[in-house]
């Protein structure tokens, strides 16, 4: 089954576009990482994963409906070319609502408020909010849920990217994806602390669909990783419920590095780290040996995100000048 | 069984002490890795190995029957206090032959050729060394598959070290580790070159001993270990018959990788990388890329082993300026 036989069969009827639609949706960092895919056409996971939502930080996206040959895609306001992956993406992605009317283009504007080169992926605020404004702008009234299943097909983190706070993935074990959608996990934090290290602004030039993919193929110890993350994220909810931050902060860094351990075994090596990466963690060993409550997870890319809480903010950014500190709960 | 009860039933009857011997054993360096211990005891593997040894680079070892209450143990000229870990490896391993006549002292002089700090074990030479001359000095006159099982009983690595050129450490499947040795492997290989990039110099905070034990206990992609490394071994097996060196690189590369991720997913995390290690790493890979037959292996520690064939030494002595080349079997 691929996305349009998906839409084509669970979509309700789509009616006229109703008007133009504006929405927001949050970034989120996972603490138990989507890491591999079980059905690459329906971005299904081979493992449940767990997320944190990070507030006011995310993409705003506007979608209206155009009288054009072509979609306009705005990103941060500049005009993407018709043949630039950005808006190739969006574009195949808006014709899974238009399936009935594919003359009906949009000109679409996304802004990211994210950090620039922070390593926080933009990909999964941004079909988070492009499914809700396209949602409204046909009027097509779904729940949650049903627009968790829809964002997926997007890019798979995206699903997470429709709630706030800690929020679940639930793999599912359809082979139609039905239920393979984010739920959110009302189990608030305040206090919780994320702290961006910047160590290289670059693009990546293997992107995280890529790498996967190279891992699941390539690297045989990525047959354990869903026993890592399965225990993971059994941990994570034991943390949660029992405000556990030390239980959090080493099950999200083990579980980070888990995943990078299997890019690391796979062919050709795939290794996101540069020296300051290295470098960074070391000092959060060393600062950890001290005392300091302080843990770190890491996405496809070469950037630390540092875990700790309120109380150790000041310590924290002692160590680490310039830290870019963002809390999903607030204080 | 402990190793005592090991002696018991496998050593011959040791009868009183000949004189002083003195013996040779190179250092080897693994392309596929010994990493786990199915028995901590008898050093008896969860995987088999394969290593090259160096030549003459290794350690010379001497013992000489001494009437004194304890035994002197020197390194490199230097008399280790008694209660040094080194002269507590080496006096607990002769205990192993001298158990009719623990009164039997000996003085013991270690001296290792190794390039100080490059990250070469001299365990593996050292224990192989001693175990040639420990069973000359008391004329035991074992076999080289007999005395590869015992110098396995002193550090695991150094069953391989008592043969030259390419050497598999087979398995074995008993429990009394009898069958779990070290064997030749008769493919020389002209013109192979290993380089030594020396990364860091100062000690390591953990062992291999202690980090495989961490490995094994917290990781669980350490449980897809035994399946990457047999799959290593036969791919190296045809790299040989081959002599084909691409593969043999490749290999040895990926297996020396996923064993520095079973370590990373480990806790709390084994990290022996330092910022120094990463940047050789992505030099190494930018090389290859650019069309040099490059690769390249690591043992539990920061420094790189480059492997490559003598065509390529100009070119890979001028991208590395310092490099230690070693040639296992001459040019």
């Amino acid at each position: 089954m691929d996305k349009r036989e998906f839409m084509q069969a669970h979509l309700p009827a789509v009616g006229s576009v109703r008007g133009s639609r504006e929405h927001f949706a949050p970034s989120n960092i996972a603490l138990c990482k989507y890491w591999g895919k079980r059905d690459a056409q329906l971005n299904l996971p081979v493992n449940a994963s767990l997320s944190v939502s990070l507030g006011h930080l995310g993409t705003r996206t506007r979608v209206e409906p155009l009288d054009a040959p072509q979609d306009s895609v705005y990103l941060n306001g500049r005009l993407q070319g018709a043949d630039s992956r950005f808006a190739q993406r969006v574009s195949a992605f808006i014709d899974l609502f238009r399936m009935g009317q594919p003359e009906q283009m949009f000109r679409v504007d996304t802004d990211n408020n994210i950090p620039t080169a922070a390593g926080l992926a933009s990909s999964a605020s941004g079909f988070a909010a492009l499914t809700r404004a396209m949602d409204e702008a046909y009027g097509l009234g779904m729940s949650d849920t049903e627009l968790s299943v829809i964002a997926r097909l997007g890019s798979g983190s995206a699903c997470r990217s429709l709630f706030e706070g800690f929020v679940e993935w639930q793999m599912g074990v359809r082979e139609d994806g039905l239920d393979s959608h984010a739920i959110p996990v009302d189990k608030p934090w305040p206090g919780l602390c994320v702290g961006l290290v910047k160590v290289d602004e670059r693009e990546k030039r293997v992107d995280s669909r890529a790498g996967m993919q190279r891992t699941k193929e390539t690297a045989h110890l990525y047959q354990s990783w869903p026993l890592q993350a399965g225990a993971d994220l059994a941990k994570l909810h034991n943390a949660l419920d029992e405000r556990d931050f030390g239980l959090l902060g080493a099950v999200a860094e083990q579980n980070a590095l888990s995943m990078h351990a299997t890019m690391i075994a796979s062919w050709p090596p795939l290794l996101y780290w540069q020296p300051d990466t290295v470098a960074a963690m070391h000092r959060v060993w060393a600062l950890r040996e001290e005392g300091l409550a302080l843990y770190f997870t890491m996405d496809a890319g070469p950037n630390l995100k540092l875990l700790f809480e309120s109380a150790s903010q000041a310590a924290v950014e002692a160590a680490f000048p310039g830290l870019e500190v963002i809390k999903p709960f607030g204080d």
